[in-house]
């Protein structure tokens, strides 16, 4: 094991400590603490999770957050009904309609729900407009993950101008928006996919290798360049013991935790890859608290905004 | 000399002609012709060459055509008191203001004038909401020039799933967009600029090469894997005898014409590079024609779409 592990909670926390000032001296100006408003639409058990670390986090930050759930069966009406009061209501900065809905409501309801959540209190950055501004090279809300990557690039210290970087996955949430945001920093950018011709052979080119994909180990060895900076989007459940066999060795902490409790949480990256890797966003721990501050620090910045456009 | 010549001008009339019948139809059931109208202001002579291009393509394909010009001495407020009349308009479904504006208005003011068109107006797909929407690949009014690229591969019958696309160039107008729509189109995409580390490396892997810098002759032999298809967006005025013998063979057609007229148009790419790619987009005739033509579906699409939303 030879990379550095690069520690996404101990950056979320500088972050958080960063915006802590500016959260004091909105709300004397205000009169009110930044608002963030959270729509929750059934009972997934992973958004749940993430739902409530995010009240969590924002309470924690100084933020007012309040919760609204729905029930599974709730209509498309009343999630909109759900977003307009949001986007009606002078206290809250910052909306978020917790993804995925309940696929009852159809493949469209995601699409039309964040189209209608009011631009200027979109923390999630989904809306076009947004979208078109980060392009633009003007972000005001951008895309939390890819954000939050940045920011600890450069807070770890690693260049990314003229370095080539290699984005594996190409969502709306994070491939693009990363792509986008690694170009603007002077980065030269490759997007691959499920289509592309020798994955290995092209990731192996990044100094900067950053895997959103949503497989479990899918980026062994082979994929990175001995000293590359790999940053690890996925968060993926394990409960297969072939898959977990494949994945950790006999009496690793993770194989051991796997045998205890039957499954284990891993990220787009195998663990091997620490061997060659000069860097490494470790699963839990790296990627995922960076894209709460990045919520946290959205909101804060939509409530400025707000306050004095 | 073997590359194949991918002819711009006869995908673009053949692109014009498929228009023709949707624009009867839009004219009978609306009363009236699509109408486009054109700002244009000072008096770059480039732009009055480009302006009248658009003027005779629209009218010959059955468009209402109408230009504004204003003096070089038009201030901020004229230029979009002139949008805002057209947005206003009911019998302008496109509005285009010719680029580059004078530079006495200032840096910002193209940014401000483009984020003043209606969006279902935007024939040029510049307005944040529909880059937005290119992105999330919901393009209704998407940019021109790229857009016309796709469908002159398509009709070439060259192939862009799978195959390893090198964009060089990162602009707003060109490699942005173009980059996300082949890799829309499931191409590997990697994007290039001036702070790419062996730019002719890193091109020289590319099946398909889009050349976007505005850099008379610059991909040269070493740039191009051979077979490649090659996509020049570049045109340059040649107007030095250095440049000219650096890029023209004695005796050749384009050093006549520059020893006889003292300059000559030429793309981003060298000509030379005619002897390894698999086929070229020659300049002119390549990429300009099809640029006016996607114009010209915008003002339709966007006609189309105000009559029957």
């Amino acid at each position: 094991m030879s990379a550095r592990l690069l520690d996404g909670t101990a950056v979320a926390t500088a972050i958080r400590d960063e915006l802590r000032p500016r959260i004091a001296a909105f709300t004397a100006r205000a009169g009110r603490p930044p608002g963030l408003g959270i729509v929750l639409v059934g009972d997934d058990p992973a958004s749940q999770v993430y739902v409530r670390n995010k009240i969590k986090s924002g309470r924690e930050v100084g933020f007012s957050v309040d919760l609204q759930t729905l029930p599974a069966s709730a209509t498309l009406d009343d999630v909109l009904g759900e977003v307009r009061r949001l986007n009606a209501s002078d206290r809250h900065d910052g909306i978020l309609v917790q993804s995925p809905l309940p696929p009852a409501l159809g493949d469209a309801a995601e699409r039309i729900v964040f189209d209608t959540i009011d631009p200027a209190k979109d923390v999630d950055g989904f809306s076009p407009v947004n979208v078109g501004y980060l392009v633009q090279k003007r972000a005001r809300l951008m895309a939390c993950t890819p954000a939050g990557i940045i920011e600890l690039l450069d807070r770890a210290g690693l260049a990314i101008s003229g370095r080539h970087a290699v984005v594996i996955g190409r969502s709306d949430i994070v491939g693009k928006p990363m792509a986008l945001l690694l170009l603007h920093r002077d980065a030269t950018v490759t997007v691959c996919h499920s289509r592309t011709r020798d994955l290995p052979g092209v990731a192996a080119q990044a100094d900067i290798l950053v895997a959103a994909i949503g497989r479990a180990g899918f980026v062994t060895r082979a994929f990175v360049k001995p000293g590359a900076t790999v940053i690890d989007v996925g968060m993926n459940r394990v409960d297969d013991a072939a898959t977990a066999a494949r994945l950790f060795t006999p009496g690793s902490p993770r194989r051991a935790t796997f045998e205890k409790t039957g499954s284990v949480l891993v990220g787009d990256v195998h663990p091997e890859v620490a061997e060659v890797a000069g860097a490494l966003t470790p699963v839990p721990g790296g990627v995922g608290p960076l894209t709460i501050a990045m919520l946290m620090r959205n909101t804060l910045r939509a409530a400025e905004d707000r306050l004095a456009p």
